[in-house]
């Protein structure tokens, strides 16, 4: 079968047995491990993993100015006469950053005066301290380039694991030479690598931001798994003031010492810099590629960590010419992410990694883990999603020592791969039905953000859009996503506004535009169906916070209605799941159904509006129950073909075929109707089950 | 003793019984009841109601003109082709209301496209209809001018009490002739009621904004008690135009359906409205009172319903030369609201009122109620003010008839009135001692809002900052008004800025003036100490969203820091009073010390600044504990002297005695030092204990 096995020297028997026991086609060295030559001339396929920018030490150690850089902008401080000392790397882990004083660093630092909130421009520096002249009583910040001097998943596994490895720095391509340096290593790294078949990058270029602090009570002070913020130095801003004819500021990232995160709108100046610095990185790529394929192999890329600029929805992923792209997967929506990259061969990563520790922090593979149990769990997720979307790889990656002492895991992986396999072929006999309603996600990233937001669901799980992700990963529907510059795509049926005021989830600002407002009138008027969750279409300004409020037949109150009245309503309690919010949500005219309330707050409301309707839910947790309910608001409480009567089960209908997945650890009956037959079964906890029609 | 109490015609007996049991100097009418001649001669001071706008029905009738108005604006519709029909008193009560299309009235329409929010001038009206051009798809409302045809008291006592009286208008004192008609109506009553010695205004002339709607299941569609939504008219309007340059629009009275409620951030368009109606007001009614002073009577004056242009903190209460003020009281911070009014007499009125139902709606003097501990509870909240500042009178309100059967009522009197006769003789002795510090209170309404925000305790008790009000209100410290307009009064320890963000209490868009900000940092830095609750210097825009975070050590977030890192930290569980919020709050730097804690929230923070300290407390609900735990944040967590070791229990220290009051309905021991000497005593349920020293 298609299953990536990562082989370890010195378990050379452990690996072979695995490779057969689980019909592996293909060995990977991770990283950290290297494979012996019984390994490689085992006759498997060979992956072998390369992070373009580590383990380049010695190079950087001679070439300083070629080390990452990004802004940094001080915590405020008070000024209480008319001199300010502001020691740059206070609260900093001092052994991420340094001062980048280089003289062309210096022209894009910063001082600010934040209490008026405008840049200051009498101050100087000296040996890592900048000095202001200040209004006594207000507060500043300095905004400055800094080096990184060590790279975050260096650092991570250091801190995390353990690891008592050279601790690595990170080449920055955009440095002069660098380029010419990396492909020189390229060529090289081919040439004694003769038993590799495919080079897998396990990143692009930048990480994700990931800035710390020097207090282990705030180690993190920043995290975003999207950001652009770790791509900056000098030479790249200087040549986008040539390219866009305007040049960005330190305050352009560091935005008052919030930053840019991804979940925040996008200013046009990000998304320039997105496309400028995307443009680089893919070219960049692209001339690597070209070296490994002109060595004859294959060139596959891991997007998780480092993938800024990679962008796969961009429209732009098929000019770094991969073969393929890896997906690690704790998640259904990862599933989904990856499958519908424009690549030739897509493969999933399992769950849990082959490591002590798991990305939450708690033990896999060490005491107290348990990571049969835990693979399940990941696998149930992930499996309803791939029941939709064809994946046509899977593989593991770690320490394969480590598995041992685990036979529950062992087992795990049996089941996981035989019901890979089973899905795979299932996928050959043909496409699974797709159902109504069409459905397009709204939001300021649009297509370009599919099928993520930032990151692993546990990190972006305080964002509802995550879980209606998760939850839609595994409907039998086809889910576009659209922005709020895009048209709304043709033959949709039901729009999805899910997120929290002032994200690009929601849309902020963008709903300034009043010509949205009236596209999306229109469009629920004439027979549309508008889904908003939580805080959909909110802005303050107008004569309603949420935008939509006419469609959606609520309304929040930040306090600007206190002195109003409240319809009173009777809640059908019509939905399974309980939702409960922090906001104030209002009726706006009395004529929606509320479906659920919370006390006296309804969070589940139904307003038919012309021909159309709107939908409102104050919040959705993803679960089995909630998706349930959200798919029975979209069919609107009638219960299509297709689709299980229980829910905790779900159907997906090939040709001659219906497969019913149970989703909990516990026995479950279900039954499905498809073309006026009914179709039922028993199953077992997690049970997959194929039921010929 | 100095007690009003209300007497019944048909219950001689029992009114001059009363009167003598409770030591009544004056006897009173109230609306709706009468005074016979036996009572008016029975060697009482006697007090008569007048309402100066109502009971004017005939001659409104010929003088349609002179009914009141105000601004209403429709609920928004939604075009659906290009031209919409909206028929204005959709959804208002119509008995309530009358749509005022004469000459000088529509210049004031408006209509507004709220999809753009701009106004749109191509429609028409006609019979009770306006017809508007639109674009498809946005949202319209007009704003119109209404009369308003039924007296909102008489249509509250209509439809609440079951009156069957005839439904009262309401005179507009603006109208043409009007003044001259009331003066004459003066005149005549004044020589028709020889007995009355005063006259007590039981309003003034514009009621508080009562806009009722037809669907009983949202009957009141605003309330606000401070509003002067309903003191408009186009001649007004016009003469404002002429004495300030500019022209008011409906708008500016509407804002966009929301309204210029008190809570919201006063514009300078409303304060100047204020100041118009307001002088207007008083030079009306300066008219009316010298009337009555010549003919030998006293005027007072009844705080409540319709006081709008009276502001008696307004500094200019004077020039309307009342002899006395009544404030009805179910709250301490409403004694000190009444005892602070430059007026020569202060006489508070007890709730509950002699009414079948309370104003809470729940019964008193009828089946169900129990008036007797009703007027305990209200006494202890009020008990606790009295203490502190002196108000020379009392009585009670309404029908006398309805206390037979109510046997506890009259014992609860007896004990109310022998202890208020005892506050009163007190005060005599000297002033009670006032503690340090000296408590400043900022909000952008300042001095002019004193001691109220807008109604009663039960009608803004959504608004954290009644419940500090009516803590302080018992507390032995001077507490002072001030704006964000005013310098930091000289004196201050504390400044406390209490409120949610965007309302006049916070001050919302006033922390926008950065002078602000660094004035009150260094006030801190110097020693002072600001607290700040729930959303204090809250303002979006800058790079934190409390603008005294530095001061306060905490900030909270809106979404905008998701991928910063949060401080972790212990809370001392240092105060007793357990405090929840529905907002992000954050440590800035991580120096507070954290008294309390919501989960990983902070909830009460102390920051030490300079010399001074800031203090944030998420939120605060009055109850005697609250109370003690900001009494000693204020001391910061040392018990001073003159102040209880018992937080349900307060002391006041007049000349040469400690008065000892129980809040709470069990027996308490409490000791209290003062001069070094340490007092204690064991009280019974609610009891006042006087205590020489």
């Amino acid at each position: 079968m298609n299953f990536t096995l990562p082989g370890e020297t010195g378990y050379e028997k452990l690996t072979l047995d695995l490779a057969k026991r689980w019909g592996a086609d293909v060995i990977r060295d991770s990283d950290g491990t290297a494979l012996s030559k019984e390994i490689l001339e085992a006759g498997y396929q060979i992956y072998s993993t390369i992070c373009p920018i580590r383990e380049h030490n010695p190079w950087i150690r001679e070439n300083m100015n070629a080390r990452q850089q990004n802004f940094l902008s001080t915590a405020p401080v008070t000024a209480t006469g008319d001199e300010l000392k502001i020691r740059l790397l206070d609260g900093f882990f001092q052994d991420q950053f340094s001062v980048n004083d280089s003289e062309n660093a210096l022209p894009y630092w910063q001082v600010y005066d934040r209490t008026a909130d405008v840049p200051v421009s009498d101050w100087s520096y000296a040996d890592g301290v900048v000095t202001i002249k200040t209004t006594p009583f207000r507060q500043y910040t300095v905004s400055f380039l800094a080096w990184r001097d060590w790279e975050e998943i260096s650092m991570y596994n250091h801190t995390t694991n353990n690891w008592d490895k050279e601790k690595l720095m990170q080449l920055n391509p955009y440095a002069p030479g660098c380029m010419d340096y990396l492909k020189g290593w390229f060529v090289t790294w081919c040439k004694e690598h003769p038993h590799s078949d495919v080079v897998r990058f396990t990143a692009l270029f930048y990480n994700f931001a990931w800035i710390w602090g020097s207090d282990p009570r705030n180690r993190h002070l920043f995290v975003d798994w999207a950001s652009y913020d770790f791509t900056v130095c000098p030479e790249a801003l200087d040549d986008f003031a040539i390219e866009y004819g305007y040049r960005l500021t330190a305050e352009d990232f560091v935005r008052q010492g919030k930053y840019c995160a991804t979940h925040r709108l996008p200013s046009q100046k990000k998304r320039d810099w997105m496309e400028f610095i995307g443009s680089f990185v893919r070219r960049a790529t692209r001339e690597l590629v070209d070296i490994i394929h002109t060595a004859g192999k294959k060139a596959y890329v891991f997007y998780d960590d480092s993938w800024v600029g990679m962008e796969p929805y961009s429209g732009k992923f098929h000019e770094m010419a991969f073969d393929g792209i890896i997906k690690c997967v704790f998640s259904g929506y990862e599933v989904r992410l990856c499958a519908d990259v424009p690549a030739p061969v897509h493969e999933i990563r399992f769950h849990p990694y082959l490591f002590p520790v798991g990305l939450g922090g708690a033990p896999t593979f060490s005491p107290g883990g348990q990571p049969g149990r835990d693979a399940m769990g990941y696998w149930v997720n992930t499996r309803r999603a791939l029941l939709r979307k064809k994946i046509e790889r899977c593989g593991l990656g770690g320490y394969l020592s480590l598995t041992e002492g685990y036979p529950d895991f062992i087992k795990a992986m049996d089941q996981i791969l035989m019901e890979f396999d089973k899905i795979s072929t299932l996928h050959e006999t043909g496409t699974p039905a797709v159902l109504k309603p069409k459905i397009g996600i709204l939001h300021a990233w649009g297509k370009l953000r599919s099928w993520t937001l930032s990151g692993h669901f546990h990190e972006t799980d305080n964002f509802v859009l995550i879980h209606v992700l998760e939850a839609l990963s595994g409907l039998p529907y086809d889910v576009e996503f659209f922005s709020f510059d895009d048209e709304i795509p043709e033959g949709l049926d039901v729009i999805i506004n899910a997120g929290e005021a002032g994200t690009a989830w929601s849309g902020g600002a963008c709903w300034e535009d009043e010509s949205i407002v009236e596209t999306l009138t229109q469009w629920v008027y004439d027979g549309g169906m508008f889904i908003g969750i939580k805080e959909p279409s909110a802005i303050p300004g107008y004569a309603t916070y949420l935008r939509m409020a006419h469609v959606l037949g609520v309304d929040i109150d930040n306090g600007e209605k206190a002195c109003h009245g409240r319809w009173k309503f009777e809640s059908e309690n019509s939905v399974s799941s309980m939702y409960k919010t922090r906001k104030d949500v209002i009726l706006t005219d009395g004529k929606a159904r509320v479906l659920s309330a919370d006390g006296d707050i309804p969070t589940v409301v139904v307003n038919d509006f012309g021909k159309g309707r709107g939908i409102y839910l104050a919040d959705f947790k993803y679960s089995p129950a909630a998706t349930r309910d959200l798919m029975n608001l979209i069919n609107f409480i009638t219960l299509a073909e297709g689709v299980s009567d229980n829910p905790n089960v779900e159907c997906t209908v090939f040709p001659g075929k219906i497969i019913m997945i149970n989703n909990i650890d516990a026995p479950q009956a279900a039954s499905c109707r498809w073309n006026e037959q009914e179709y039922s079964a028993q199953l077992k906890p997690y049970e997959m089950r194929e039921i010929e029609i």
